[in-house]
């Protein structure tokens, strides 16, 4: 017998990839411009020209066996470099190149983060909803994930519930904010009660807790100055990032996880994570992509052209009637389902052509959820349509 | 505490590593023309110029959003089917494009076909000399490593060994044909004789036992013909291929896993490689790669170039008096040392600066492995300090 475990989750559908598909299938039917496709979490403006510009310039100025060959396994120190002190600028926070380990982009933060972290038994504690993929990556490093639903409707930390959560075996709170799917951004006093509830909890347990932020949506905030850095605030801290969304990257695993240098064991937390990310398989991040996101670091795509978006949708889905959680980052539009059930929301949505994911298996029931990085066109044609389907409500 | 079995695995120093260091420091202190650095197995051969175009044609034909965009998890099914249609012209075999999935590397091809098959407690027996991290991957999978010794001094498979070694916890037996670190290439004879092994002790312990390949030196073949093809002539197969050393790509992380469509419960197999990639973090394979292999398939770097590298060298150290492994594949050279300590005879060669590998770290006593994936230059400039290092043999 094979990995019965694996066998399941390699044929566990997604709810994610069924709509999807679904709405490959409906575009081939009617046409692709009459199907509102809110399914997938896939950057609709392209990569910056300049990302073009400098892969074009590196394949035409590099030894060819220096731009594709190995960088150590931790990734081209120059690269991590320049990462530093972009965090040390803009942050005001210390960092080092020596802490940094590039990845294969912001799953792969996660998963060596979490096998360099836990030993079998202990638990991830994770405010819900949550991206579902956390649970698997959880569970495959040997822990067992605890959900800890956030407050409604602002699905803001829910400190109380997450002090109950909290419990000998925590070893590792993981937080994504901004977050997919609600689009809420934890502010910086909630994150600040959590780093004091995690202190609080580790002296009387004797325990560390490890606070472990997935960050692939730190560029798509729609509020003043930047989301706080945690690392600040909390000194045992990891940080994953992902070019996938701020540079349009995501089929090219290009990321990073940084250690705090506040963290006390900093360096053996990073060992461990080379550690792991040598027993999962990861050699280095990609080459190529290491030297591009060092040479552009600081660059994003047009990221207003999201905020365009959620403000077209947003005032348009409140004027009709649905009640929405105002985004504050990511491309996620968070809205509350008519019915209680949204999994019969998102399918008599499919009437109107309209391609929604239900929440549930993001950990919350009654919610839907809309990916708002499609075309404007699209938003603006799916208006009628979303008018038409809450109507049926309205009888 | 995080976990001690990554930090040590993160903190262990690899003895190539080590050596290659030592190298680096050497090289600025006496200048790089002057060392003879044969510890590294990363390409000296360039990239064909033709990547270089394909990569810029890509960049300025494609739209970004799917140039950079996520494929499937198991990849671009147009590349896979580029790849299936070349196996089966070029071996003979059946090959499915729907039981190819695409990886970020031979590392990673080996990660995830472990995870898929291993159940905890079970055996990943492996023909030894082999390269080091097949431990820690298949330690990390759950399973016991048992290793098996070749026969001296041809390395090849040693059949009754492998028959004393497979037990009824043997899930996998792991090849690597052309072998690093000898350069044997194991006879379609041998291999006839070891699936015929696999296929009676199936029946004997009522088990099901896997044949995995790692075949990223498969082009690099000094013989007639090609290497065999293992999946005709054993049906549970699985076969790693990487393009990091056959186009000289090490560092962009490229490659695929592909499950023979013999394998009675292929479809199964190939679920169960899908969740385990899923779980360890790889969510597809760099696109941009993708596509780049696809469109380049069937192209490799002078290999050449290696050949006469390995004529030069095997005949120059024969004529010294050195006893080597005549290399049929890859890039390697395997001598056994003059004295039997290894370690002691690397350590005297690095008078004469010459840096060899002892090959104890892959499972052998007596001998040091030469990656001669170097300059010509520094392969004629060597000679004589090959000489003179086995003239102290001779005092």
């Amino acid at each position: 017998m094979i990995s019965q475990e694996m066998l399941r989750l390699g044929r566990q559908s997604s709810v994610i990839r069924a709509i999807s598909e679904y709405g490959a299938k409906r575009k081939k039917e009617i046409g692709a411009e009459n199907v509102f496709d809110f399914s997938l979490g896939n950057p609709s403006i392209p990569a910056p020209a300049a990302v073009r510009d400098t892969i074009v310039e590196l394949c035409e100025t590099l030894d060819p066996c220096k731009l594709h060959g190995y960088t150590s396994s931790a990734g081209n120190m120059e690269v991590r470099e320049v990462i530093a002190e972009s965090v040390r600028t803009r942050f005001h926070a210390p960092c080092e190149a020596g802490l940094i380990y590039m990845t294969c982009g912001a799953a792969a933060s996660l998963t060596v983060a979490l096998h360099a972290l836990i030993n079998p038994g202990e638990e991830v504690v994770v405010p819900s909803p949550f991206f579902p993929e956390y649970r698997v990556f959880a569970e495959k490093a040997g822990a067992t994930l605890v959900d800890v639903p956030c407050h409604q409707p602002s699905f803001a930390l829910n400190l109380e519930a997450m002090e109950k959560a909290i419990s000998p075996k925590t070893k590792v709170v993981l937080l994504n904010s901004p977050n997919n799917p609600t689009g809420a951004v934890y502010s910086e006093e909630s994150l600040s009660a959590l780093a004091d509830l995690l202190r609080k909890k580790e002296k009387e347990f004797g325990t560390e807790i490890y606070l472990l932020t997935d960050e692939p949506y730190r560029e798509l905030y729609y509020g003043e100055g930047t989301v706080p850095w945690i690392p600040n605030l909390y000194e045992r801290c990891l940080v994953g990032y992902s070019y996938s969304k701020s540079l349009s990257l995501p089929g090219e695993r290009i990321g990073y996880l940084l250690v705090s240098p506040r963290c006390p064991n900093a360096q053996d937390v990073f060992a461990a994570v080379c550690g792991a990310g040598r027993s999962l398989g990861f050699v280095c991040a990609p080459s190529l992509w290491q030297l591009v996101v060092g040479k552009l670091n600081g660059l994003t795509s047009d990221v207003e052209e999201y905020r365009k978006n959620k403000d077209l949708l947003s005032s348009a889905l409140s004027e009709i009637g649905y009640v929405i959680t105002p985004p504050e980052g990511a491309f996620y539009l968070f809205v509350k389902s008519p019915e209680e059930d949204a999994y019969a929301f998102a399918e008599r949505a499919k009437k109107y052509e309209l391609l929604l994911v239900p929440a549930d298996s993001f950990g919350v029931k009654g919610f839907v959820r809309l990916a708002y990085c499609v075309s404007r066109e699209t938003i603006e044609k799916s208006i009628p349509a979303f008018r038409a389907l809450m109507e049926e409500y309205k009888k």
